[in-house]
């Protein structure tokens, strides 16, 4: 069952009167992540009463569903004995690992000391130690892993004690007496083998891995390309300590874009629509005042102006034209190498992307300036004017793609994020150059025309 | 081995050698994926001389890792008997009907029935039945299931000779004598259980479908909500009849979230930096040249209040600032607006949601043009100017942050991509708008101070 497809107002008329039994009818045809969407709909005296009604292990995969925000709020209600027995005892690993990283400092260890699962608190411990975008930072340390050395019957009777702990088999990997990764057991090879065949015979030796301290990006590219589900980490002795699964990786794709998607709005932080308004007023205000001080000195480069301006106030209308096309034509400059960096598939060297952009700025600005010179030559009075509008708009436009490509491939070089280069920063820029430009042009050409 | 391991110097010298055996030596190391990224670094006959060395499996995989349009042009030089028996026959269903989608519709038939394997060519035309972007479209029909009137030892037995069509087991289906979809078998239970033991009372009952009609999208966000590694298609009857493995959907959401990015950045459609130039011109230009007729329109906005500009030329440096903090404002609002869309994740009717636009507006309003204020009294020499800056920008941006949001939700409403409404148009919007609220003021403003 959906949200979608419960009714919320029922719901709440069943907290209301404690009708427990209702509640947890509807509550036992619905996903985790279901009633995480419910607990997100209800108020939070509500939510607490819903999320009391679930057994352990189901509240434990409802909490790592919420949202951050409303987890923390949660979370904070509990004592650490509950955390400890109630929820750590039954998550994953990496889940578990990723719950105590946002607990407060000083609660953390006192958490992690009343684990009663000694593995599960050794396995934390162990995942606590690297950081979160790492590929140690994105593994859980379940996993089913054989002995090169064993038979196929043995090797069906310790994966059977091995699954229990492990909720979906997605691979079986294969090490030696050392731990050290050799390959994978794909479970069509073992459902066709004989119980006394070798698994040094039937595993595949070709396998793809990480080390730990390989960055997230690097872990979702690999898994991307070559197709994987699931991908297994070693350590820096080959000795395999964990598997990442796509799942995680995906939500880790999806916040990058994101986060790309954002500063190229010109929202400086992670936020969403629901969020509380102040926070969407904090994520938007710094750009918006990065914005505004731009503006400004655009304006102080307009007053050099100020005479020509009062002469020839026709030149005022084209500003804004002038800015906006440098602004546009930056944005989509610098977002064609955000993305090529991102996709790791930038080729060729910084001087050839340059030239290749000026060749497109040349391509593009030539349409838009003629389009533009014929308009002005019907429609305004001046040929002056004309000249100027056009030829700074072809000039501006060059100079935006070139400065839109190089900011960011130089901030790369200096391993700045490139994605800070897009939005409002190049606009900005761009639209202060820009009229920069068109009045250094103007002034030149109504002395000529 | 990767590309970067990879000497191209030494390979290129090998291809004219003709040392075939070196060559060999170096593809049985390497995925298909990286075989693909070399074949993209030669030039095209040296392409065609590796990709005869690989095997016809090998061959096969290699050819749906390459960029769609280098397999295009490889595949113009296949014969139908070769396209049909050499690399269809080595594909999974979904990989052979992207391929058939992708010849010229007069070859498509031809092709089909060359197939040999009856099997496969039935499953081909099942897929191509479906639209890419829909659930169907997106499946395969490898897949293991097995009846639910079954015992495990039969069961097992089936799984072997199924098993072998299939390259990776993540699930194992339950259905029953008609093919509906009745739930899924662990790997793990059926590792645990005795071989009498019965698949009615093993399996799972829960388990989330789609129907082959449904959206990429919506399979994408059901994938990710439940973090789900592969899911089962049904037909209208609830009949198995595909799975759909996230690694296609994360080229979807890839596509989907690149797709939105450029549209943001005013870039009309899907190219890459490495593309040719004149496609990356013609993505580009569009949005260009929209922007460019905004900024004639806005130009004759101004043309309106030529005179007042004439005698208040101070009035033209701030109107670059009035239209840059218009366009921001609006793109941050669009932009947030489209994300939640995307994301499912939009709460509230539309007229909450404007309300909470407006309060933000007036939020990062007031502090912009409090900023704004202070400056112009400080730096500039009439009191008029101070006040219809400061005024204006407040009014601009409670505008743009309701135009901004209204307009993607609008979209939205009518299915029109409400991407569509972030990056130039927003921003060519609310400069035009921005401008002529500034004069509108100015005028106003000037006549009272």
């Amino acid at each position: 069952m959906e949200l979608k497809d419960i009714n919320i107002d029922a719901i709440q008329e069943a907290i209301e009167n404690q009708n427990t039994d209702y509640l947890k009818s509807i509550l036992i045809e619905m996903y985790p992540a279901d009633i995480a969407e419910l607990l997100d709909e209800v108020n939070k005296d509500e939510a607490r009463f819903i999320y009391g009604l679930l057994d352990k292990e189901e509240a434990a995969a409802v909490l790592m569903e919420l949202e951050d925000d409303v987890r923390e709020r949660f979370i904070n209600s509990f004592s650490t004995t509950e955390i400890a027995h109630d929820l750590i005892d039954n998550l994953d690993s990496d889940d578990a690992a990723d719950l105590i990283n946002e607990l407060p400092g000083n609660i953390r260890s006192d958490v992690l000391s009343q684990i009663t699962d000694r593995q599960q608190a050794q396995d934390i411990a162990d995942l606590l130690f690297y950081p979160s975008d790492t590929a140690g930072g994105l593994m859980a340390k379940e996993l089913v892993k054989v002995n090169i050395s064993w038979q196929v019957v043995t090797c069906i009777r310790e994966m059977r004690s091995q699954a229990f702990e492990v909720e979906h088999v997605y691979a079986v990997y294969v090490v030696d007496d050392q731990n050290v990764l050799k390959g994978i057991l794909s479970l069509t090879s073992l459902l066709i083998a004989s119980p006394r065949d070798k698994i040094a015979d039937l595993y595949e030796e070709d396998v793809i891995s990480v080390k730990a301290h390989q960055q997230g990006e690097e872990v979702a590219q690999i898994m991307n390309k070559y197709d994987l589900v699931v991908l297994p980490v070693v350590d820096e002795l080959g000795r395999l300590i964990g598997r990442i699964t796509i799942d995680d990786v995906v939500d880790f794709i999806k916040d990058e874009a994101d986060k790309d998607y954002q500063l190229m709005s010109g929202i400086s932080h992670d936020i969403e629509s629901s969020d509380k308004i102040w926070v969407i007023t904090h994520g938007r205000l710094f750009w918006l005042i990065v914005a505004l001080f731009g503006g400004i000195v655009g304006s102080r480069v307009i007053s050099n102006y100020e005479d020509q301006i009062s002469i020839n106030p026709e030149m005022a209308f084209f500003m804004p034209l002038i800015a906006a096309m440098a602004g546009n034509v930056g944005v989509q400059s610098s977002a064609l190498i955000v993305q090529a960096l991102a996709n790791n598939s930038l080729s060729g060297s910084i001087i050839n992307r340059l030239l290749k952009e000026l060749t497109i700025g040349m391509i593009n600005g030539l349409v838009c300036s003629i389009l533009l010179l014929i308009y002005s030559l019907v429609f305004t009075p001046t040929l002056a004017l004309s000249i100027t509008v056009s030829v700074s708009l072809l000039t501006v436009i060059l100079f935006a793609s070139v400065f839109g490509s190089f900011v960011p491939l130089a901030l790369h070089r200096f391993k700045i994020d490139p994605a800070l280069a897009t939005g409002p920063f190049i606009t900005t820029a761009n639209d202060i150059i820009g009229l920069f430009i068109y009045f250094m042009i103007g002034r030149m050409m109504y002395g000529l025309f």
